[in-house]
C-alpha cells in the first residue's frame, strides 16, 4: 500500500485515471459570464423546457454526461461505474440521471466538493483495477438550491454581499486507464472542519478552514509549495472565503501568490448580482471541466491543483443551532 | 482489470477486505424484537439524551462507530477513510459524525442501501491499496426519517399495512486488509431501476425490481444458484417486497428457497406495529453487523449474499408526480 500514498493523508496514483473527455451545461447567466465560450451548452431558460426546476436540473446532468459520451465515441455501455452527486434532498438529480443512464451507479453527498469527491473515487476504482472507465458528474441550479436552502426566489428576498450564487449547470467527466488526456495523478480527501460559523448567507468563511486544511496537508504530505503548481484553484470559496483561505494558510507559513485564484470568483466575473461569487456542486465541476481542462490542452497549465469544498449543513441543522462543517477534497491534474 | 471482474458487473477481490470489527446500535423496539440480544447497545430511549432525534441519530451513529473502534482496539486515527451515509436532506447525521471522528470522508448516498455501498467502495479502496482500513457506516432514525419523508409522528396518522417502519439505530463496520474475521469477497454495483411504482406507503415493491436485477445479475456473473449459499438476505424489501423479489426472479427462472431471508422481515418479529416491517439505512446494517456475523463466527453461516436496497426518491420528487426507482447492491461475505 505505501507505494499509493505520500505523506499522511494524500494518494499517489500508480496508473493515474485520464480525463478522456468532459461535458459542462450552463445557464444563461453563467453562459453570459466570462467563461461562457468555454462551455459546451449554455441554456436559453434555466427551465430547459422542464415543468420544475428539480426536473430541468436532472436533464442538466443527462445532457452534460451525453456530451461527454459523444466527445469520447463511447456510450453509457461502455463505462463501469457512474460516481454523482448533487445538492438536492436525496441527490435525485443523480439518481433520476443514474435511471436513466443504467450505468452502476455509486450516490455520493459531498455537498459542492462531490465533483472532487467523484474524481478521487473514481480515481481509486480505475487505479485499483476495478474499472477502465467511469463516469463522474455532478449539478446544482439556482432555483432549486433557493428554494430547498433559503427561500423561493418568487419572493425576491435581498441578498447579503457574503451570500454566494448557485450555479446552474452540470459537468461531466469520464475518467479511464487508457486514452490522451490530463491525468489526475494525486488526492487528498478531506476531513470535516468545523470553527463555529453559523451564518448560512456566508458559506464561504465556514468552507475556508476546510480548504485551508486539505492544502496544508497536500502540501506537506507531498513536500511542495503553491509555486510549485501553475494554478491552485479552490471550488467556490467565493470572494469571502478566498481572502479567508489566504490568511488561514499565511498563518501557517504558505503564501498562496497570484497563481490561486477561486472557481466561485471568476465564473461570474464582476456581475454584482451574484454577491461574493458563485457556488453549488456545478461550480468548481464546470470552470475545472470546461476553461482549465482546455487551458491546459492549449499549453497555458501543466499543473492544477484543485481543491472543491462542500459546506455539509442542511436547514434543519441550522435550524436547530449547528454550525456548518466545510470539507474541501484536493486533485492534482496534470497535462 | 480482468483479474478482478466476474462476468459482466461482479467485482471479485484479490485481496479480500476482512470485517475486523462491527459495532451496532439500536432503539428500545428494535432491542426488544428477536435479534435484541444480537446488538451491543440497545438504547432506553430514542432520543438518547439529545434535545432533538436528529442530534440523537448523529450520537447514534458515532456510538456504533466507537464500539467497533473499542472490539478492534483501534482509534480513529487508525483508519484511512470513513464510508458513511443516512436518510436525512444532505446526510447531516454522518457529516456531523465525521465532524468528531476526525476521519477523511466520503459522504455516500444510496438512501437504504448505504451500507452496502459503503462495503463496495470500502473493498475497492482497501483492495485497490489505497487503505489499509476503512469505516463504514450509517443510520437511521424512526422520528427523524417520519418527519422528514412522511408526517410528524405527533399527528399519529394511522399507517398502511404495506408501510414499512424505519429501523431507530446505526450500525458500523471496519474493514481491513489484514485481521481476522469474515471477508467481502464479491461484489455486485446496482443500476437504478424502476417499474413506476408511485405509492410512497410501498417502498418494498418499489425496491424489488432493482433487488431482482442486481441477484439476476450476481447469480449470472458468478454462475452460481441461490442454493449455493448458506444465506441470502435482502435489505429492506420487508413483507411485501420479499414475495414480489420472489416472484420476479421466479419468472427468470430463479427460485429463492428457505434461505432467503430479508432484514425488514427478521428485525421485528411479528411485531403487528411495524407494517409490512423494518426499512432504513440501519436495517440491513444492523441485521448483518450483529446477528449476522455473530452466526458466522459462530460456524452456522458460511456464505452469506447481502443484497441491501434502497429507495431513491424524496418527497419533492414523488409531489412532482415522478415514481420511485430503487437500487441494490449485493456483497458476498464468506467466513
Amino acid at each position: 500500500m505505501a507505494a499509493k500514498r505520500v505523506g499522511k493523508r494524500t494518494i499517489r496514483f500508480q496508473n493515474p485515471p485520464i480525463i478522456i473527455a468532459t461535458g459542462t451545461v450552463v445557464g444563461p447567466m453563467e453562459g453570459n459570464g466570462p467563461l461562457g465560450p468555454d462551455f459546451d451548452v449554455v441554456l436559453q431558460d434555466n427551465m430547459y423546457g422542464q415543468a420544475t426546476p428539480e426536473k430541468a436540473e436532472t436533464k442538466l446532468l443527462e445532457e452534460a454526461a451525453k456530451v461527454a459520451f459523444q466527445k469520447a465515441s463511447l456510450s453509457p455501455q461502455d463505462v463501469e461505474y457512474m460516481l454523482a452527486g448533487d445538492l438536492l434532498n436525496q441527490i435525485i438529480s443523480s439518481s433520476f440521471a443514474a435511471r436513466q443512464l443504467e450505468i452502476p451507479y455509486f450516490g455520493l453527498y459531498g455537498a459542492c466538493s462531490t465533483a472532487a469527491e467523484g474524481m478521487c473515487l473514481g480515481g481509486m476504482l480505475i487505479d485499483g483495477g476495478f474499472a477502465d472507465r467511469v463516469l463522474v458528474c455532478v449539478s446544482s441550479h439556482y432555483q432549486t438550491a433557493e428554494r430547498q436552502y433559503r427561500y423561493p426566489i418568487e419572493l425576491n428576498i435581498k441578498r447579503k454581499l457574503t451570500a454566494q450564487y448557485t450555479v446552474t449547470g452540470a459537468g461531466a467527466a469520464i475518467l479511464a486507464s487508457q486514452g490522451s488526456g490530463p491525468r489526475v495523478t494525486l488526492a487528498t480527501v478531506g476531513t470535516v472542519v468545523d470553527l463555529g460559523i453559523k451564518d448560512p448567507n456566508d458559506m464561504g468563511s465556514a468552507m475556508a478552514p476546510a480548504a485551508a486544511e486539505t492544502m496544508f496537508q497536500f502540501f506537506s504530505d507531498t513536500n511542495t509549495r503553491p509555486e510549485d503548481y501553475d494554478l491552485i484553484l479552490t471550488g467556490d470559496l467565493a470572494r469571502v472565503g478566498k481572502v479567508m483561505v489566504q490568511e488561514v494558510l499565511k498563518e501557517k507559513g504558505i503564501a498562496l501568490g497570484d497563481n490561486y485564484d477561486d472557481c466561485g470568483v471568476i465564473i461570474y466575473g464582476n456581475n454584482p448580482k451574484v454577491g461574493a461569487g458563485g457556488s453549488g456542486c456545478a461550480c468548481s465541476a464546470v470552470v475545472t471541466f470546461g476553461r482549465i481542462l482546455r487551458e491546459m490542452k492549449n499549453g497555458i497549465y501543466a499543473k492544477v491543483l484543485l481543491v472543491a469544498t462542500g459546506a455539509l449543513m442542511s436547514p434543519l441543522s441550522y435550524q436547530q443551532g449547528e454550525s456548518i462543517p466545510g470539507i474541501a477534497h484536493a486533485v492534482l491534474i496534470e497535462a
